[in-house]
């Protein structure tokens, strides 16, 4: 069976067991603390980052762009003249280009300018026990004001669509799930605030491929808030 | 006529820039200044990134990521049942994850670690007028010694492979020249202490579609140094 190494409050790590989980395909998890810098992980990717996919042939696939994408033309491949639409990325040239806008836009500027902050201070300096220190109120500040900005745009591309690239959900949406429930994990979304972001990730929330993530608790990290993993919250 | 709207020293445009060199398509070039958030930019792109690029339909792509993927499409498309090879994302399933992991080290974490700090301390903050406040020397250093870990990474694997991501030349190699080439603009490079990797930078150098870009200079940035163009250097 492949194997997916990843860390279970890593946005690209649940972003792409997302995936698998609508695609269904099976693989064992193995649990890497990527601060760690372990040699042997090194060896695996020399990025030192998470997610790395291992097939089955031992093929090595390092990182969210490279297995989405991989995944995405294997799908295709499979299909090739039959039916069926490619759950990843699907549509035409110009509909995929807006998926990859929007993937591009959680992954890199959401993570930046937020997420990779977050749990940063709230999560991986606990775990990495580098002496208890306080979170950085000035900092966590600044990084919530991107984060109520970012979910403001959330919001207006779910009041506008079903899907946030459109009528069908892609690989855009998991993408934004796995930041926004990082995030909502360490207690940091005010939903009552929100209408149609919300609407949408009640839709994203029931899907089981998204559920089976919000069932894991991460030893370590603070308690998430009792709604977390309620699809009806 | 496409037009691509970019900024002479940011990475992203001049890899897309490369690109569409290597498909001798061409576009005309509108110039940006991202920093300033003009209304007319972000309502084309709401992320306020470059580059972007609109089709003679009027379709507008966002980021190197869409737009490099768009490309890649288009030419499979054209080529479907035809010879030839695909100049962006060449080979099979495997290699191009290969030129993904690739396209996002350089492009993600290259600029994380390096470019996008050293083209803020000496030109974006120049050109902002913000002041004319000094680089940060501490900062600097940390960057300075970020990019060399990363030139050696670039040494590595071009004493491997001739192409950096295998015996062709993808989009991976156009990615690693565009900061690449905007770290050398600014003089940050020392080549006298790269082997392989000053073999690849030469061979990139001498492609048209790279000369094109290194003849520019960009009113109001440091002046290069004199083997900043010369692929002979």
């Amino acid at each position: 069976m492949p194997t997916l190494t990843q860390f279970r409050l890593c946005p690209f790590s649940r972003s792409i067991r997302m995936l698998l989980g609508e695609l269904r395909r099976e693989v064992t998890l193995l649990d890497e603390r990527p601060w760690e810098w372990r040699a042997e992980f090194l060896r695996l990717n020399p990025a030192g980052e998470l997610p790395v996919m291992r097939l089955d042939g031992g093929e090595v696939l390092c990182g969210a762009y490279a297995i989405s994408e991989y995944l995405a033309e294997e799908v295709a491949a499979v299909q090739e003249g039959g039916e069926g639409r490619n759950p990843v990325l699907p549509g035409n040239r110009l509909e995929r280009a807006e998926v990859r806008r929007l993937v591009d836009w959680f992954h890199r500027k959401l993570h930046l300018e937020a997420t990779d902050a977050l749990l940063e201070e709230k999560v991986i300096s606990r775990l990495r026990g580098s002496g208890g220190t306080a979170p950085d109120a000035g900092n966590l500040r600044a990084v919530r004001a991107n984060l109520k900005y970012h979910l403001g745009y959330l919001d207006h591309l779910a009041s506008q669509r079903r899907w946030l690239a459109g009528e069908e959900v892609t690989y855009a949406d998991f993408a934004a799930a796995a930041h926004v429930s990082c995030a909502d994990y360490l207690g940091e979304i005010d939903w009552s605030t929100l209408g149609a972001a919300r609407g949408w990730y009640a839709r994203v929330k029931s899907r089981p491929s998204v559920r089976a993530i919000l069932a894991e608790r991460v030893p370590g990290a603070p308690t998430p808030p009792i709604h977390y993993s309620d699809p009806d919250f």
